[in-house]
């Protein structure tokens, strides 16, 4: 199997952790730079490309501030994520608001914002527009949801069963609503896979795009300006999968961009992503100490971080590369289930894996955490979510989210017992 | 279909969404009260029966309060855990801490509290009383994994392959060491089930522990004097499902008692649950209000709250009871899936599920919240957690949490652009 690089030595961490203590999650700047750099780079036979950076995946702003200087925009589902995206100064255009169910005050603040509004159902034309003042904003977009002319994928599932977009009937309604309606510029998105890896996929999407955009134009007279083809690139969990192709993706986009929207005079047409997990997913690891070794019915090491820091695994089964730092070259004689702390017999980070032996005080190490990881924490059982570290690209760490205490636990109760309790 | 019943009308929920907008989880005292008093009375021909009322399904304060009021006690997983059981009042034997992988500092507090720390594995013996200055407490109890000797359930699985516990030899080798460090008063535990609804269950797993206890003493001589026999009761979700007969388990366990352990001469030992979701589940429900309806290739109704707010549908894909308030008695004559907001498709709280048409403003509920609801919230996609409402006995209405604000949601972050941000 092929080995994952942990960037960090067991003597570093030694020192790291007299500071920040694990569990933590550590994210490797010069890894998430040289990801946007490697994807704007293959993409940049595409006119005007932008990558909006999907913030649910890792909604930290000193990564978005790095996101910002490598030129990517954000992706933003909700009004904190819009929030942190105004904080770091990725404002108007810069910034996709791709959100279902949205209630009245997102779409206020989107505009406010400058976003640009990607509409998920025919319906919140009029609402935005009754919300924003009998108006919508100059360059709206909507979600296009193919249904079954796409074959979903593993996790998105059918896309004539997810809740997402218009139909293909709706899309040609849609632009001739929002135009009455105001709007004067239009783009045209559609997401229909989840950590998909066969690179061909996105080109596909892309396809059935292009022809949609001309299809509006001939339907309707009305031309898009901006086609986002969603995200959905996958990481390789697993050192044998093989990595999304960005030039393959790029080239095939660009021969379709060709083939459909130049020939018929439709550019120029900017072609943006919407990718999360490509870009940070592989440069966060989620650093642990081995604190418990239990030998019953099979061998257990048990960390001292649980699903509420990363739950992945847990939720979804998923299978996470692990190493055990200082213990990279050793072979693996043990066969284990390295576990969390929760009352869930799903907490297993690695269920029957072949692990060099781990000792007590060993860092264990969680790879490709990078994305949808600390992001989707909870506190069950009362458990307290790990801070953030950034390794910078000087070998400095700095922290750049604190981890929770017991404080933050009881924030939303009023129960005078609770205060300033210890044990 | 049997219908569950909401205790509100539409013109009482009017009236509390002027205070408490929608979403909210909302408990109702009476039917937490009565389930408590319901499983004592019938486990009251136990000797010194205790439910311990397990914290992680709803670790709210107020709602302990009451439960202890009823005269139940606390199973603690975590240090916050203690935290909440020792602010209510409910301390020392009261108490059982029962965690894995469980930190140094957790075995500290859990001793100072006094509660009975319940052992996951042979190691915790040594671990807990070098923790504890070399001696352990008086009263240690082990928690025993019958492995192959005991089928699991669906959820927790078979107990060989379950992270819990101690193998039937370690049990022996256990409380030969707990008493050289101490001990002189011993617990025997098992939990080998979660939201099991076949009574016959939860008597098998007493006479797996009564013979247990029977071949302790006569393998060490050291007499247990209290058998916890879990959790892990379930609820009826589907309104054709039967609830647990708390009869049927307490007679069961009795008859069990009588024949090993009174006719063994063992007597008394103290009979022990350790339930939650039986005691608050059908007592919680998740208000939220529809704000946005879709169709395409299905029928939608989006809600304004998510799986943020109760994650079981989406991350079990478990089946909710849901109800329209007052549109109880129509037929059901659409066919919805009703969606939260968040960007997975998985956060459907009902699929293709039959219910009464749903106009825009309705109140939705979902039932059987009460347990693993609020307390498996997250804040994936920037979603901020719902508050607590409780439904007094006398007809009031009383906010237990408040909801999350954008605040909290940035708390662990100092970034200096996140300062009184707004849009």
């Amino acid at each position: 199997m092929v080995e994952k690089k942990f960037p960090l030595t067991k003597e570093q961490l030694k020192e790291i952790v007299k500071k920040y203590p694990t569990p933590f999650n550590i994210y490797d700047e010069r890894g998430i730079r040289q990801a946007a750099r490697r994807m704007l780079k293959a993409f940049s036979i595409l006119p005007q490309f932008k990558e909006f950076y999907a913030v649910k995946a890792l909604p930290n702003p000193y990564i978005l501030e790095i996101l910002k200087e490598e030129g990517l925009g954000t992706d933003c589902s909700s009004y904190p994520e819009l929030l942190l995206s105004k904080a770091v100064g990725i404002t108007g255009e810069d910034v996709m608001f791709s959100s279902n169910e949205t209630p009245d005050n997102e779409f206020l603040a989107a505009a406010k914002l400058g976003a640009v509004i990607n509409f998920d159902d025919i319906t919140h034309v009029d609402i935005a527009a009754n919300v924003l003042g009998g108006k919508l904003p100059d360059l709206i977009s909507f979600r296009y949801n193919p249904g079954p002319l796409k074959k979903g994928n593993v996790i998105i599932g059918k896309p004539e069963e997810a809740k997402y977009g218009l139909t293909r009937e709706q899309i040609f309604e849609g632009y001739k609503k929002a135009s009455a309606l105001g709007a004067k510029r239009f783009g045209l998105h559609t997401m229909v896979a989840s950590n998909e890896l066969d690179s061909s996929y996105f080109v596909e999407t892309a396809k059935i795009l292009f022809e949609l955009v001309l299809e509006v134009y001939q339907k309707t007279g009305i031309r898009i300006e901006m086609v986002n083809i969603g995200g959905g690139m996958g990481i390789p969990y697993k050192p044998e999968e093989t990595p999304v192709d960005f030039d393959f993706v790029a080239r095939g986009v660009k021969e379709l961009y060709d083939q459909i929207i130049e020939k018929n005079n439709l550019g120029p047409v900017k072609i943006c992503t919407e990718c999360g997990r490509i870009i940070t997913g592989p440069y966060g690891y989620l650093v642990s100490t081995a604190i418990r070794e239990k030998h019953t019915y099979r061998d257990y090491i048990g960390l001292d971080s649980s699903m509420a820091d990363f739950m992945r695994p847990g939720v979804y089964g998923s299978w996470q590369y692990m190493s055990v730092v200082g213990k990279e070259g050793k072979s693996p004689d043990m066969v284990y289930d390295v576990v969390g702390s929760l009352c869930e017999n799903c907490d297993k980070f690695a269920v029957q894996r072949q692990l060099p032996k781990i000792d007590m005080g060993d860092f264990v190490v969680l790879h490709d955490t990078g994305a949808h990881g600390r992001a989707m924490g909870f506190n069950y059982n009362g458990k307290l979510r790990s801070g953030e570290l950034l390794l910078k690209e000087d070998g400095s760490i700095v922290e750049i989210r604190r981890k929770e205490t017991v404080s933050d636990y009881f924030s939303t109760l009023d129960y005078p017992g609770l205060k300033d309790i210890e044990l």
